[in-house]
């Protein structure tokens, strides 16, 4: 079973990588019409897609999925006019190709340049998110690789047919439809044989929840860009504003729970503990959010429950926060390398001195000073669209949008030097 | 036996991990004093470093080893001054840590800047050459990295000594010892542990020949920046200048046969076969080189040997080229994207669009016009020491110096922004 699975993907991959051959070297303009065209498949065909979501919305409510997993499956007109928005905006940023990323001279006079070209072949796995076949998709275009996309079994009938829209924006365009695949095979062992493709693929980006990425990073022979999870942490200084503390606060905790972004520990100096604590509580039980504390929260507030080792290692994605007091940055810092995920910290303080030495002795991918956590977000970040953050050091860190979707090359103009 | 080996470099890795916690985030005058520090234990321990290394030499030699392993392994004077002013170029070349790679403030008033930080605990697996235990010590000092060194048995002697020049050098910074550690112990299985050090080794640099390499990229579990071979091409144009065209060709193979950037095929457009075949032939056999061709340019020069399919994918690394006619630039693209092996290709002409036609669609780390393969180098590069070059295309692609051996994060400076 592997072995055709293995023999299946190849078979991919190769077209894959012809179809690189050819986008890789396309100009900006046919890409961006590609993407604008897909755009225009996406309007045209509207009432199939619907009809395509539709059949699977019915298989899933079959297997009794949650309500949440419904959700994120499901099309509307709002959601269609999301997904074409969104493909206007990948074709309107910057060219990520051809940026000359430095260039300088040698005594011998030789001209060196390093200049942005396409990464290769990109896998894609992704759970049942129709959206995410787009999101995906335009990326790479923009971006001149090729994609091989392998969505959730779930979201089938809606990725295959928006994939079909970007491989006829593709053809409109006079480039060669191969560049994005979507792997119609719901086999498990599919997503086997990618992740050994070595050599064939040269990056998998998992989209999903920790169990997916958790497979994905432990399964694969080609490199992986993702993030395990968001343990993200917010620290109040003792030279902090109370109010914007508060305000900041209950944005990175409460705003979007879910999202990977959100805070989940709050750490506390204790300087300013006995004046923070108990407004902060307070304002955030107000607003439905469960407190968990170490024993100094509960010598201030005892109702809050008694948080355990286990919870400075727990991403909750829900409306609970696990608060501690801590003494002074140092210890704070301490704490966050080592409980945290390396994907997002903030600190809240007036002291800049402070702030710097925060946001230099903090490892994580976004270090922030004085804003919400809820900001760790390719467009936020105006990157455009973006295909997930990464907690990885190699290559890519933090948002991942088309511009972290390149590779670099060395051009070296001479004037006939030869070697000593 | 395995698990023998994976406990014993679990327990390094995390030594590195934690020495990394600390070089990552010291300042520049520290990490430049432990290279120079290094320097000077080096040039006061000489005579016990030539000792050692004549250990080294005398088991080797009892080996039957080859003159040119035996070369490469050998210290004298000569050498260790190389050795020393290798380590003060490097203490010379710019910080690579804390370089604002970009910055840019949102409409929001959020400024977000993208900052390189070290890439993290870094393994250097490398043949029976002392010399690669300095370069890649203090090239992994210099950019705030820990690194776990293993370098051949036939030399552990002479790189024991030499890693422990880079620890005492690191001490009397005021640095942590253990962000330079070698492994002692021989045993091969040890390389397999490191290989599958995912999550605790960031990076894994192998430096050596193909079968090392080759054994690397296929077990290891974690990244791996390196190149399998150097098969580089170097493609004559019709309107190229046959006299400079001579000159860079008889360099690019001749200057020296046994490193990554020698050429290794010659493409000749139709349209200048007739002159300069000839002319090549003759000088490279006059300079002792063996000239395999195929049937266009057996009927120009009978007396070359007939290339066959096998000598396009070959790297010969001695004193022996491959010769091919082809039709135009468009052909000698299409043999390159086939037979390459991704390292470095250069183009002779003195017409400047076809020159920009083949730097934009060949899709090598490095592409050259009218300039020798032979330039392809870190130091040529003026990057000052590399630890190797890479043909992959995650992360580090060319030459691998210190710059190369960084990661980034992102710092978001607000003013208490939160998110709508």
């Amino acid at each position: 079973m592997i072995n055709n699975s293995q023999e299946y993907i190849r078979k991919i991959n190769q077209k894959s990588k012809k179809a690189f051959n050819t986008i890789s070297i396309s100009n900006t303009k046919k890409r961006n019409l590609a993407i604008l065209n897909t755009s225009k498949f996406i309007e045209s065909n509207k009432s199939a897609i619907l009809d395509a979501n539709n059949i699977d919305i019915e298989n899933a409510k079959e297997k009794n999925v949650s309500d949440a997993f419904l959700d994120r499956l499901l099309l509307n007109d709002k959601r269609i006019q999301d997904i074409i928005n969104g493909l206007k905006q990948i074709a309107e940023i910057d060219d990520p190709l051809g940026v000359e990323l430095s260039r300088w001279k040698r005594p011998n006079g030789l001209d060196i340049s390093r200049v942005s070209v396409p990464l290769g072949v990109i896998g894609i796995i992704y759970e049942s998110r129709p959206n995410v076949t787009i999101d995906a998709g335009g990326l790479c275009i923009k971006s001149g690789n090729s994609v091989i996309l392998r969505g959730g079994s779930d979201s089938i009938h809606s990725s295959i047919i928006l994939a079909k829209c970007l491989q006829d924006g593709l053809r409109e365009a006079d480039l060669p439809p191969e560049a994005v695949q979507i792997i119609e095979n719901t086999d498990r062992d599919i997503v086997t044989a990618m992740l050994r493709s070595t050599g064939e693929i040269d990056v998998i980006i998992p989209r999903g929840g920790k169990s997916l990425v958790e497979k994905v990073q432990n399964e694969a022979r080609v490199p992986v860009f993702a993030h395990l999870e968001g343990i993200c942490h917010l620290y109040v200084d003792k030279d902090a504003d109370i109010d914007k503390a508060v305000k900041i606060i209950v944005n990175s905790k409460m705003r979007r729970t879910g999202i990977c972004g959100a805070l989940e520990t709050l750490l506390i100096d204790q300087e300013i503990s006995q004046k923070l604590v108990p407004v902060i509580v307070n304002k955030l039980i107000n607003e439905g959010c469960h407190i968990k504390g170490d024993s100094e929260v509960k010598k201030i507030v005892n109702s809050v429950e008694l948080a355990t080792e286990i919870d400075w290692h727990t991403e909750y994605l829900d409306s609970i926060l696990s608060i501690k007091i801590v003494n002074g940055i140092k210890d704070a810092i301490n704490h966050i390398n080592k409980y945290s995920s390396s994907h997002t910290e903030s600190i809240i303080t007036e002291n800049n001195i402070t702030a710097e030495t925060f946001l230099s002795n903090v490892d994580s991918a976004i270090v922030m000073h004085n804003a919400s956590t809820q900001f760790a977000d390719g467009g936020e970040f105006g990157m455009g669209a973006e295909i997930g953050i990464s907690t990885g050091r190699i290559h890519a860190r933090g948002p991942v949008g088309a511009a972290q979707l390149t590779s670099f090359k060395y051009i070296v103009r001479g004037n006939d030097q030869i070697r000593d």
